[in-house]
């Protein structure tokens, strides 16, 4: 049986990525080679790279506006360091709600000055903090738009005139944004693009090559920029599957369309956690995430009977992450609004038969 | 039809080890998940780690001496600069037989004073120099086993008090030594060991942990010995692939085994090298790579048709590099007898009938 996979990442993929993807390592498109035994310098590799960068920024709005977009290792927390190496001359700006920010502020510290200047951190980050003062000499803001682990969201962008900077890994692909606020934007793959081991970086050419320091040479986001990726052997499996993600959302209306699909799967889903008395959600009402719904269970007595109810259901992934408790429902892209459905059920078959 | 595949990296892979990739991608051993789809953090995929750690232990013959082996993203590029991060703290001795050296000195300068101890840039890399000092004060020597681009490779270490540290992307898995005389060497995996995207480093563990330096997190080999390769989600695809070529080594007998392969193809493409007056070899004798043949036309007039030959015969990714010119055969762990003996072949035929 397939399961409904509510993992938090790496997690589901659209099921004909998943055909493709696999074919792909039998033979790539008829080249009498497997996808993982092509050379990435050959054309045809070189052509899913251009697509996969292409489809990235054209599927962000940032066409022609200035932005690259490359394919790096290392997920997210290489980026932690790798973003305060290219950026950070004096200070930055970094707003802390939960435990990827903690990471990146604690990266970014080796190499200047770092603010926090908000933090969630007094109740466990259950929400995004507003209406903190950005000090306008700062080389940039660094925010995470989406917080994996406790369920929040930036729902409207920190107004700044300095830099914006995000992590955007759990989010990425999944709304509608203004994204040429940001000078900077970086996802490691496997939520919204793919399979775990690429990461996805856009930038704003010019806001690069302006720290005085030098930066070891993979950590230099100009070198890969320079490189179209190709600097040094790019993870062609990952970057392959992206870009078939990548096109399998441009096909079905991209963002604007998935973004309505992913609301109708959050309003399903939060609707349940708010109407059924033994679930409390975590988040804070205004701060929820559409990706990730976090919530527990007010009844211990039921632990048992919840648990294994959604074993029998299919459902995998929901426990919550050890520093929330309780559960979590990612609803990633590729998740359908059905397994939300079969997860919803649950909860009410629970509650009747409490 | 299926082509000779003598590229030089991503390469040929076991043809078992391709089709169970693709099998895990659609769905990986009746878990209802596919391989790109499970969390790491499952017990299936610990499990997976496990193995393919242990594996490579066991194949290099390093289980029980202090050693462990990480899976780490960033390829063989990243860990030029993270080897300095974690292991020069005064000095290091490098031997520059290439480009993949010339760029690890370039990475490593930026943390500390680099002496480089060799060098056969004199003739463009194709020989390995020999009988250099070694000042014992230094913090290791650097060398690179296999030199993939110029086609040269270390037989004997050079013998040193200091620590030992070895990039062994091109041939690692591909022949006998004594690993032990290692205190840390790393791989690139898309040669001998799996797809492009993983890249395994195989520590002493008590070799680390002696600079005085901060590290960033993701460059901090025992942030990742420390967390088994789970600091940060890993490549999953890649080291599962990893995983299934190490077992697939192991089941056919280890390295002894395959280097005796590897040193029957060797000698075969030398053979016809030395024997075809149309052909010269590249790199000296002593040196020779048993994994990377660099050779080059001697008649430009019969250059067209070798390479219509060699097309029509299905061979694949024979061209050298552009620093050496003329033709480059890559004959990794997985690629058969069979392929070298047509390669060959072309090249007799090209002779009889010049």
């Amino acid at each position: 049986m397939k399961k409904h996979n509510f993992s938090a990442g790496p997690c589901i993929l659209p099921q004909e990525v998943i055909q493709k993807a696999a074919e792909a390592v039998v033979e790539l498109e008829n080249s009498g080679l497997s996808l993982i035994e092509i050379s990435h310098r050959s054309p045809v590799f070189i052509d899913i790279m251009d697509r996969a960068t292409s489809l990235a920024l054209e599927l962000l709005g940032l066409e022609g506006k200035g932005y690259k977009a490359i394919f790096l290792q290392g997920g997210a927390s290489t980026q932690f360091i790798s973003t305060a190496y290219n950026l950070l001359e004096n200070k930055a700006g970094y707003c802390n709600t939960g435990t990827w920010s903690t990471k990146a502020i604690k990266e970014a510290k080796l190499l200047g000055e770092v603010i926090e200047l908000s933090s969630s951190k007094d109740a466990n980050f259950n929400y995004i903090p507003k209406g903190f003062d950005i000090p306008p000499d700062l080389d940039y803001l660094h925010i995470t738009t989406n917080n994996t682990i406790f369920g929040t969201q930036y729902k409207v962008l920190p107004e700044t005139s300095v830099p914006l900077i995000a992590d955007s890994s759990s989010d990425i692909f999944s709304r509608s944004l203004d994204f040429s606020k940001f000078d900077l934007l970086y996802a490691g793959a496997q939520k919204n693009m793919g399979p775990a081991g690429a990461t996805l970086v856009v930038a704003k050419e010019d806001a690069l090559g302006k720290v005085s320091r030098q930066i070891p040479s993979m950590l230099d986001y100009k070198t890969h920029l320079d490189k179209d990726s190709m600097f040094n052997t790019p993870p062609v499996f990952a970057v392959y599957t992206s870009m078939l993600t990548l096109q399998w959302l441009k096909d079905l209306g991209g963002i604007a369309v998935i973004e309505k699909k992913n609301e109708a799967k959050a309003a399903l889903m939060y609707g349940e956690i708010d109407r059924n008395p033994l679930f409390d959600g975590f988040a804070a009402k205004d701060d929820r995430s559409i990706m990730n719904a976090t919530f527990t269970l007010n009844d211990a007595t039921q632990k048992e009977r919840f648990e294994s109810m959604a074993k029998e259901a299919g459902l995998n992934g929901i426990n919550g992450h050890r520093s929330v408790g309780g559960y979590r429902a990612s609803m990633y892209n590729a998740l359908p609004i059905e397994s939300v459905q079969v997860l919803v059920d649950v909860m009410k078959t629970l509650e009747q038969n409490a």
